[in-house]
């Protein structure tokens, strides 16, 4: 099994072969991760940079475990403290760095289209760890990997996808991801955080009604209120989106069935999720989490060529 | 010899005989610290974290180089860029990073206890570099074994701690291990900066007099004046500390003995040590630091359960 | 082979011959660049540290690949979230982190000096990565080396450093070397940005004429005006600048022939250099990037005396 694709730009470009690749390879690296030993030298002498030019903890984290584990050398790279301050293009950054022979780029910008960008310009393997508002392809991977896991199968899975629809990169690759591989999606939050064109552009549905949504759903992934991004006047408060959107127990017991919750993280707690729920034995957040190195070590093995 | 304890997150809670294997096998790795040849494998496939929520250069680089010394697989996570910034709850930052497969978290947080709330929620070791103003657990350890090598013994050796008592975590560890071990203890500093309890609650001398303290002492470890969190209102000007608590060459010349001289670092030169007396041969400043290396490889190594 | 300088604070101090070893050396490093595995086991078991008091990308991530490439363990320090924000003096901070046995120290300082100072005070072995306006070692010898690979030689060729030479400490670092190799130099910038000195105190040319300095070089070697610390009045704007000392393509088409650029980066495109002359075939500066990794292998080697 071999990919056509050099990048991971996003899930847009993938085939449905492709994404079945990425996931059977990420569940072979979740049986190493669960040995004593969790360490692999498949990208021995392989050197990736981590170049995040915003700000992040647990992707950048994911992805430097996953490097690590697979033996790669890695250098990391952030905005701050950076010639990106002395006014070098974004192009000049990335290829002065290739140039120190460097394999493999992971990369965070807040500009969406930037790893699409710089695919076009430079030789080495990109793989996007999120852009602007286009894309979080191993987000989307990981969160399809963990469905799976959980549900069984992906296909015919009825997924919700609830909350800023607008501004999520993760909703994004979800959408593709899940529709691809023949899951049911609907997204659900307030009429102003979804974009009229929904329903048009993508095979899904949109729902503004919570409570029928749930009542539909297998799965609820619920997003992030991006305190630090919203244009307040989209909601009117943290308060009355939670008692319209969010996800409270008494919600979930009023459901005829349990259905799985999921969350990309980080939680703001009584906002979009409640924290009965969050912690709940049907929130598998945390094995996203776990889910995410093993899908990136994957994404990385499969990228690198080393797998001829 | 094993330890009851599956965390190092106080002093308080230690006996004797942990103290004591704890010291031990610090001074087996300080013998390997000279060798040409610095590495061991013991800790090959075991994944740190190091969590600092406060800035911090020595200990974290010092906790970083045992990591790398016992071959362990490192990630460093500060709180500037991190989803700390986003509202996220330290237990799930924690959480999350622990769902990674990591396997232990060393941690420094301003907040007293945030270790030990930690412990109670998660199943990884924890090591306490640092929690507010409740301990810092190493750097008591590095600074018992300091003294056990320069001095010869613990028990008996009279030690004086000078400075800052009421906000140091550092003279809390100090105090704790020091009185377990059966050396004598005196606190000496402004009367602002010493609490009222202290000669109640632990089995140690005041003094608000700093000739007569060093006099009958055979060690003075001087803390530094934090003025990045001193209330001002405490002591009136850094030049009047100097005058009545600063160690300077004349009264270190006017006692009837070589008293042995240490301070935690950093030092704040010409407050409460001068020059002369910080880089003198009395002074074991750089020792300590050396063995805060040999110290902390022998936690990690005791806490990691590989010793079995 | 060996050199008789334990550090590399400045190309100053160092004789024509110790210039060769080190370009030979990088030469053989080069090689192992090329290479599908391109770790060397030489410094396996030296501690390396990164000390960076001013903001770097490349020749942070340079140095570090250089050690890792090397097998060496890095720690890397940068001043913000430091002790150096708590006053403590830089001796004392680097005396700290060597007693944690630390075998070299990279280091840059906005001070002119910093490192020569340093050098009297500890046994490890600096190499200087940029201190104030004064020297830059490592840039020095790279753009020796990509100026003998891409022009054969070093003696008899005409080099030209063009731009703001009184602030650029690798102008400084330039003019030595290529002067005791044998090649003719010209200073070529505003006479506000040429020291008046220069011609009296170095066996060089001083122009202010671009397109005559052009006409004669085989080589040009463009700094970068370096915005954030210019003092304005040294020039009237940047639009100004370019049209009298920027170089473009129909300033190189108008030349009897086919010169060589570099430039040491971040490049100000459309300032010192237009963007089809920084992207043409007559650029070397990705190499002189590529270069730079093996530069730094060769310095970190020949300085750790595992060359015996």
């Amino acid at each position: 099994m071999k990919l056509s694709t050099k990048h991971l730009l996003g899930i847009k470009d993938l085939t449905k072969e492709e994404i079945s690749i990425f996931l059977e390879t990420a569940t072979q690296f979740k049986e190493v991760l669960q040995r004593p030993v969790k360490k692999e030298p498949s990208l021995r002498d392989v050197t990736i940079v981590n170049l995040f030019f915003e700000n992040s903890t647990r992707t950048r984290i994911s992805f430097e475990l996953a490097e690590k584990r697979l033996s790669a050398d890695t250098i990391n790279f952030t905005a701050s403290g950076s010639s990106v301050s002395k006014g070098e293009t974004l192009l000049d950054t990335v290829n002065n760095i290739l140039s120190m022979k460097v394999d493999m780029v992971v990369m965070r910008h807040s500009a969406s289209g930037a790893p699409h960008f710089l695919s076009q310009h430079i030789p080495a393997a990109i793989v996007n760890a999120g852009d602007g508002v286009n894309e979080h392809p191993t987000q989307g991977l990981l969160d399809a990997f963990s469905i799976q896991e959980k549900v069984g199968k992906l296909k015919g899975t009825k997924v919700a996808i609830i909350g800023d629809i607008m501004h999520s990169r993760v909703a994004m690759s979800n959408i593709y991801l899940l529709t691809k591989m023949g899951a049911e999606v609907t997204v659900c939050g307030p009429p102003t955080l979804i974009p009229k064109y929904m329903k048009a552009a993508f095979p899904i549905n949109v729902s503004y009604n919570l409570q029928e949504t749930l009542n539909w759903c297998d799965v609820a992934n619920v997003l992030r209120i991006q305190l630090e991004r919203q244009n307040q006047v989209l909601f009117s408060s943290l308060r009355e989106y939670n008692l319209s959107y969010g996800i409270s127990r008494r919600l979930l017991e009023s459901l005829k069935k349990d259905i799985v919750i999921m969350h990309p993280g980080p939680i703001n707690r009584g906002v979009e999720l409640d924290s009965d729920v969050a912690d709940s034995g049907q929130s598998i957040i945390l094995q996203q989490v776990e889910n995410g190195v093993a899908v990136r070590m994957a994404v990385l093995y499969l990228l690198s060529n080393k797998n001829n």
